[in-house]
């Protein structure tokens, strides 16, 4: 009955279940799922984006896995779930962000950007015609001088947080940066939380310096900066987070952003 | 059967079940009932509203979990359910009441921004295309020296209380309301009334500072104040509602908004 | 059988069943019959509006359960049923006794008015895209000195009636009013009438002042009146229509406008 | 399996069955059998239109139940069916005579007025996203001097008579009209014909003055007359058709407009 | 499992079937099929149109049965099935030769006229948002002194023919058509060949003048002549098809355009 | 589960099946199965397109069976399915035949005018609100001086050809064209090809001069030449192709155009 | 109950399954595998493109198989899938290659190129009313000097790659490219490649020149050059992947873009 039940909610566009569940909202959050992991950390000297950005043949430019996306000079964003959904929000945002500029002759605020984005994305989930975005973003950079972090998910619900992960592994990613995280990282401390804390979205041990993204906005610069390979392999190498040089990832049952 | 006939009315938006309910309103409700809850209390001396703000994770900040909203100097909001809805109907009343003081050169009375808001929504109820919004709201403020405080529902349907809470345990809560509210309250004793109201609304004992949002409009100077944490730990502490400072807030099943 | 027949006449917008009844239409009566009732009587002297406007808590403000709306200063409109669809009718209804005010200068006709709702109610059961009102009003005014009585149905027909009941427990009510009425009431005895009708449609004996609305409009000065608590009380008390000052209203299975 | 075979065209609006029926139509026209009986009869001196008219109650004013309608100086229409459709059509009548006059300065044929009424009513049986009208028209005027008596039907069809009736019992009055109809006709015979058919058309014995409406456009004025209840009371004495004068109408199962 | 086929190609608009077919078309051809016949024969001389025009009962007036219609001085049309449907080509045909008069100064074509009404037709059959029309067309006409009779079908294919019905039992009176057609017919030996096959529709033997409508235009003068009963009953008599005067038509089960 | 998995994928406009193919589309591709049979050739000097036109009657003009279609002087096209589609289609090609000449001052190349067309069937593929054309087309014309030969089908896919056939039987008569076709042909000797072809579409042996079109363009004047009967019952003949003048072809199973 | 399942997704346009995938869009990924393989292959000396187009009939043109498609001097794209909606994408990228050169004065980049027609083909997957493009494109050119080459797959998603195959037996055919490529390989090498990788993708061994496309976009020069069956000829017969000239390709189980 379970099954019966649930295929009168999924016909019509996004509408309520007798639970008050909104279940095209609920679905494209496993959309989200489905996808490669992307965490975010704050620390005091910055904000943190990494990304697990492993691609599905060794023939396939490793730059072309999208997962990090400069906004504006001092904010960035980091997606994870259904990749072209990922595209439209991550134009809308850069536009939103040109506009203020433009129009105020002032950075965009990271909480007005997220909201702004969440605002966009809520319309996808009340009126009819489009499906809602399966898509979730971590939106990072600095505001008036502060580290500042936000995660949008596919009902258009704006959060902020101190160090989260989305896709692949949630609960277990979570998990291990509350028992790592405290207020007074550094950078590099950051750094390394949230490469740690990629690795433990995957099934295997280690991460390798070509799957993997990294970027950084620090309070001092407020510039987005994305950490080429030779860094992060550096990094890795630093924290013993470096994949054992052994086995090709195969194109097995982990999860892709697709 | 139950369920047959009920698949019926569910995959069309909202029309009419053969006992005359309105199912997608139904199910809205449902939406807010999943909500953690909010409270307002109408004492002579002002309006007080408060909110369960527990977050799901150590690491979210608690200010981004949004229950309480400054509307205009004299108006506030406190909202219980689907947290993007409430957005779209805050931003709403927000412009409503900005629009108010720009044509008319004064303050949109409460009453009348209540309906303004429930007019709104009645119209995602009746007319295709949209599913209804999945929240409540308790609007609270000063109109002409008077306090007054509102609920709007997922139907469009206004209403003015004394006292009433939203979302989670909604039956418990104005159990303890009405056996506990009296007119002559100060504005502290709807303090105590609104934060004691609240913590039967959770299955713990007790409330944490960082998990409650607490905001009073007085007669007096009729501005909104949203407390901060060290206000809200003093009176919780006065009014020993403290939570033991034992277990965190498992993200188990109790209700939040999302 | 008749379940899967009637099944498949919810799903689309108001279309015929085979037997030639609008199924949406009669579910929105349906929503009719859950509100609490309203009366209305004819007298010479003037139109009497009544309804019960008993309130789900005693928390609620008895003032925020809107039965009786006037219109005009000669017309007033008491309603059962979707209090929020009723907001809209009554909205709709003051726009048009203004419209008619500013472009020809004098009072809307009790008739014309009813008829302009009743055809703007009649487009929302065959126009495809929006669902009926759920909605019965009373019609209630002075035109030119003579006291005229209207009702209008989520069909979009009206009738004009000497006395009639919308609302719950309607067939008991009409029998009651059609057992009592006579053609040469006084404004007084209209007002017993109406409220002793009233009180034929709750479970209880009697009424309580506070959970009663009443309305006049005489012959005499064409003018809404809107009576209190205090002259209500007084009303039932010389017509032996109190409560027993016993138990509060218990939030059971009785009719309550939502 | 006859029901499944029906289910799958009641879905849609309006499209053909397999045996080349438009089943909302022909539900459409279950619906004006439902309505009560309405009778034209065309003499050579003139008009008649007879009415059904009984109400539900007594309380009801029974000039509100609106059968026969004066559209312009020579032209009047009797409907039988969904009130408030036939209101619309009525309506739509009444300006379509208004612009002829306007436009044209003469009266608007009847043939051509019934024709454009037609038009508009078959649009509402072809194009999406409406319901067609669920009533039945008796159009009866005075065109260059010749009395003219046309139907329109749910499927906007026009059929000139001599006589006939619409809504209830129709096969019965029909029997009755083509039995005593003959050319020459005077118009108190017409009358008496009319009438006589209407008595048909309920399940009771005779009729009462104020369940009866009665208009005429005679050929000499072409002045559309509406008879008030003494002159029908009148007719109906001389033509023995008065109700013995014993129980009131019940609100059993006889049909009733709705 | 024939009839579960078919209900899913019935519910949508007008798609194809899986093997090729239309099914909205297919069933608006039955809907042809429930109208009374229509014929069209091509003689040297001139074009013949003739239609079984029966009425439901002997209280309808026989011109109110539309199935010749007068479309220019040079061209009418015949119709089979649904009257609403005929009424809407036919003013489209009609506007269609105005214009073509007012725009080139000149006659409308008869192949013209019918692909301009075909190709109105298969819109319906294509773009959603509405059903095909349940009608077919003779068209007959002088078109530089040639004569030429077409017919339109609810698909919207144009075909010219030496002689043709359409309507109830098509198939019995073709073969009466290919049994006596030939290409020397003079106009009065097509009268003789368009009414006999008339005759070959209908279950009884001969035909009543009031119940046959005739027209012809003629090489010579090139004008669209409807004969009337008298002129009827001249040629059925001559020919021997007149009804023996027996026993009205019953209102039994022979097709009857609707 | 065959039935009902293909059920699932015909009520909505064109959309994917799980093997990803368009079932609207395959199922236009049946109506154009269900048309006779049209051949196109091509040879050095010049194009052919031969049409099977029976009619279903001998009384239908062999004239109005329309398969073979000039569009401008150098091109023409012969169609096969739907006949009202390829109206449609026929006049899209006219018009934009006619645009090019006047924005361009010059022919329009046969590939052009073929994927304007296959552009143009593509929409009726992929956008809602319609249905896909059931029709395919062969286009044949002079482009430079040289013979070009095209066919559209209904997923608006463009292929050249040397030789083809569309519309009944399209394997034997493809089998029939590859196993005779080589590039010398002359003219003459294509439209034996297309002729001999034409005649293994049919069940009969031999092709009737009346139910055959024939076409071609030459490259020495570039001009569209439709063959007469005279002219087709020549070739005929001298192919030895004629049918034995015996049975009238039978209204029975026979692909025909509708 | 997986059939059951899926069917409820099937049924709208382009919504989410319970474990957050679009079929439509996974539908439309069947569609690019029913087609013909394409492979690009990107070599420090420029990019090669190779498509299987062999086709149906030796009746028909091999030139009219597109696969391969000139968009602008410096840039090709090689299709696989529906072919009439690669007609639309390869229209639409050569629209925004033009509208550049003319707004900008500059030749388009590859990767801009590349995410302009995946967001377009993003808004197919979202935005209700249409369904997704059955294809993949393989976009190859210089940019700045250095070769590109992308994919575009029907969800949206842009992928840069040093070498690929889209269509049939795609898993084969990477495998070939992964074992073979490497980074140092000439532009004939990587011709050899592609065209090695090609007869992988179909049952038979060898390739015929007639159908296979090849083209290639030099560093040296940007010019895309579209070799001849000559020219291709060489190249298979210097690599051994002639075809045996035997059998003919059968209409068989292959698969054929269509």
């Amino acid at each position: 009955m379970q099954g019966q039940q649930q295929q009168a909610y999924d016909r019509g566009i996004t509408i309520f279940s007798p639970d008050g569940r909104l279940y095209q909202v609920e679905y494209a959050r496993e959309a989200v799922k489905r996808g490669t992991a992307s965490v975010g950390v704050r620390t005091a000297e910055g904000v943190v984006l990494a990304a697990d950005k492993r691609s599905r043949s060794e023939l396939m430019e490793p730059a072309s896995v999208e997962k990090l996306h400069k906004i504006d000079d001092h904010v960035g964003i980091a997606s994870a779930g259904h990749v072209a959904d990922a595209r439209q929000l991550i134009d809308f945002a850069r536009r939103q962000a040109q506009v203020n500029r433009l129009r105020y002759g002032e950075e965009m605020g990271i909480e007005t950007l997220t909201k702004t984005v969440t605002d966009h994305i809520q319309q996808y989930t009340q009126v009819g015609g489009a499906r809602p975005f399966g898509v979730a973003l971590i939106v990072g950079g600095i505001e008036n001088g502060e580290p500042r972090l936000f995660e949008t998910d596919p009902s258009g619900t704006p959060y902020e947080w101190k160090a989260l992960s989305i896709g692949a592994n949630r609960a277990d990613v979570r998990e291990h940066l509350e028992a790592e995280y405290h207020e007074e990282l550094t950078l590099e401390e950051g750094i390394e939380l949230a490469l740690s804390a990629l690795s433990e979205s995957g099934e295997e041990t280690g991460l390798e310096p070509d799957g993997v993204g990294l970027a950084t906005i620090e309070v001092g610069d407020e510039q987005y900066v994305d950490h080429d390979a030779a860094s992060i392999e550096g990094y890795l190498d630093e924290f013993s987070l470096l994949a054992a040089p052994e086995a090709e990832s195969e194109d097995g049952d982990e999860p892709v952003d697709e």
